[in-house]
């Protein structure tokens, strides 16, 4: 079982010996990534990383992890400097990249974008990103950081609360995560549920959905919280977008409700719905959540070209 | 016989031995720019790369070079975020860097600006285009392409096509290329034939130079076929453009009349010259070309400060 | 007396003894800073350089003294591609880059911004330009290069001239300075003098201040003439500004005036404060100057995280 010169295009790429696979080799990086151990995996090696859209994070994450073993970077942060301002075809751009590194980062605003270009290419592909697509690597860092949160992959109840209707994060989310466990709550205003394709598909396969929109009422019951932005945009009525907004807001107030054990999560970056003063409290798992992004995608990059 | 610490501004910088000796050096570095085998050739130097006009392929291919020879790189890839925004001058924006790295890689849209730039500093200076003056890498690692494609660089009929009137690559080629060859097909639309100046100045050193506007008719005694971009905005008349883009446009069918070892060349990026067809055919030389362009400029760095 | 781990907002963080360990640390990586040795101080370790403002030299040498100690570089050189385009806050910014470096380097237009960064994490954080606040690596090599200029750092008469009201950097020299050296020449127009609290707190410990609109009539006096820009926005009457530009100009037909060792610094970029011409004099000091930046990155770098 070896997932070497594979693309990630989707977390369905993957078989759950293959994700636990991941993990356990991200365990061991976390001494390198926090810079306090070296490590030559990567030496001689080229990570490109295309960027037609600006991600910081994402971006950082996997030039960060590539560094950390020792590997070197390349691309682009944004469009503007690329080729395609002259014309060039997406197949073209990633076939001459291809020729200046060993694996390929993706971040394209064009859903199907990464799967394409792994089709014309011969070096893996990482999918970072495409349009209302998938994001894996995000979502392998979701799984991990429960996983460490509640120390292993099956036994607790999550809640994803916020948009749960445009968020791409917490669709790929609802699909990966119930391959480990059974059941699962959907928080959400009426108007931002989790589209019925997905719960029926989870459903289908045995997943026992909770569907709610009372975050207060649910919270006693969570292992882990996992809690996206509500974007103002999605809301004709500015009124209504206020009201939903306070109603979400995770503070230390709303917080009293919940296990003294509860994580919350966030794939950031955050606005209004997670209350600063929630930060320095044991329930905050999001800026861990960031630095579990580091570990997840050094693992992912020394077994797909080390 | 040594090109260390020399500027290279113009293929006119090299001897025909030392093009030579680039080119045997390139050959040596194919597994490192495979990511097979690792070099420190590099090791603790640092390629200034200052890209004043956005240039993805030749920035990207300078940096895997730099960095698979364990060589670090800084700089910028667009004008915006230097200090020229803030009213420096070039001498001191180079004088500046200098100071930074071990060698300087500049593409400046003005003409002479690469001169310019290595008589204000004491570090190579390789110029990556300096607007319609010269971008020898390019042309280096044409030349590189057609010597791996023909097995020598003497003994081959080349066609260069498209517009050879604007394209600064043809300009620099045919005057390199026929350092090695005797002969040299031109093939373009009349009103974008190859300056006549440089006709007279190949013709003036013995070299028998063919002009034809009909790509179909002289495509059979082609061992070599270099493609380049006509560009809509050359032509007043748009229909003009539409009839003459359809004449020029490299496909399977052109193709067969060509002989079967015809290798079709391309600096890239293209647009619909060579139709996506030819890609997969034996012909289609463009993507080895783009990995030709690391390894050259490998060897150009590691004889010029390694 | 050791400054690993600590953040260097402002030069107050460091004694007079620190700084001096710092240029000591600096003299031994000159032969690494010219590539003619190799350093594996930072090996491993990743440097994150966040630069909310362009700036070329400042991000440059940072990232030439990182990758010269065989240290990794991440980060951005503008705005636009950080997440702060998407509605975060500087505190989550660097909070989420804590995870991906062992040092963050900060540029922001807000002043107190790196101070309230260095409060927000764990990683040591290196004011890079906090607006009208302070950009101490600027001081320690200005510093520096005086030391190296005159053999010490307490007899040589120093003169600063041009904007001394607006320019951030002489603001910051007055007083790093004046820690080593008893009496300070101020040069400027009338109406562009050093703020009168800075040239107050001087005289309070007990610097020796001399004021003067008269280059000329002072620059026999000086060992150090540091110069800056002069910026036609800050006159209302454009007529003010030309003959202000003209009288502080320094080219050679002043210099025939200056003692012959004297050093000549300028923070750059320049516009037209220092003629060309003095380029290639021996009073020129202000390329010396930029590497100088490079060796002092080097030795900050390696004492805060090596």
């Amino acid at each position: 079982m070896s997932i070497s010169g594979r693309d990630i295009i989707t977390l369905e790429n993957l078989s759950d010996g293959e994700i636990l696979q991941i993990f356990e080799t991200a365990d061991k990086f976390e001494p390198v990534a926090r810079g306090k151990e070296k490590s030559d995996v990567l030496e001689g090696k080229i990570i490109g990383a295309l960027f037609f859209e600006p991600s910081t994070r994402t971006r950082l994450s996997f030039k960060s992890a590539a560094k950390r073993l020792g590997g070197g970077t390349i691309g682009f942060a944004e469009a503007g400097v690329s080729s395609t301002a002259k014309g060039e075809s997406l197949a073209d751009t990633v076939r001459t990249v291809e020729n200046y590194c060993d694996a390929i980062i993706l971040r394209h605003p064009k859903m199907g974008s990464a799967k394409f270009a792994a089709e014309m290419v011969e070096v893996p592909v990482i999918n970072a990103g495409d349009g209302a697509g998938h994001h894996p690597t995000q979502t392998l860092l979701d799984l991990y950081t429960m996983r460490k949160a509640t120390g292993d992959l099956e036994h607790f109840d999550l809640g994803l609360v916020g948009d749960l209707k445009y968020g791409r994060t917490v669709h790929s989310l609802a699909y990966a995560i119930t391959r480990f466990i059974p059941k699962l709550f959907l928080i959400s205003p009426p108007s931002l549920k989790m589209p019925s394709e997905i719960v029926g598909d989870l459903s289908d396969r045995g997943v026992e959905v909770v569907e709610t929109s009372n975050l207060e009422a649910i919270l006693p019951e969570l292992d882990i919280l996992y809690v996206t932005r509500i974007q103002k945009e999605r809301f004709p009525d500015p009124a209504e977008y206020e009201e939903i907004k306070g109603t979400y807001r995770v503070d230390p107030e709303l917080l009293q409700e919940a296990k003294p054990e509860l994580s919350v999560l966030h794939p950031l970056p955050r606005v209004d719905e997670i209350s600063p003063e929630v930060d320095s409290t044991p329930y905050s798992m999001y800026f861990d959540q960031v630095f579990n992004g580091v570990i997840v995608r050094m693992a992912l990059l020394s077994m797909l070209i080390g």
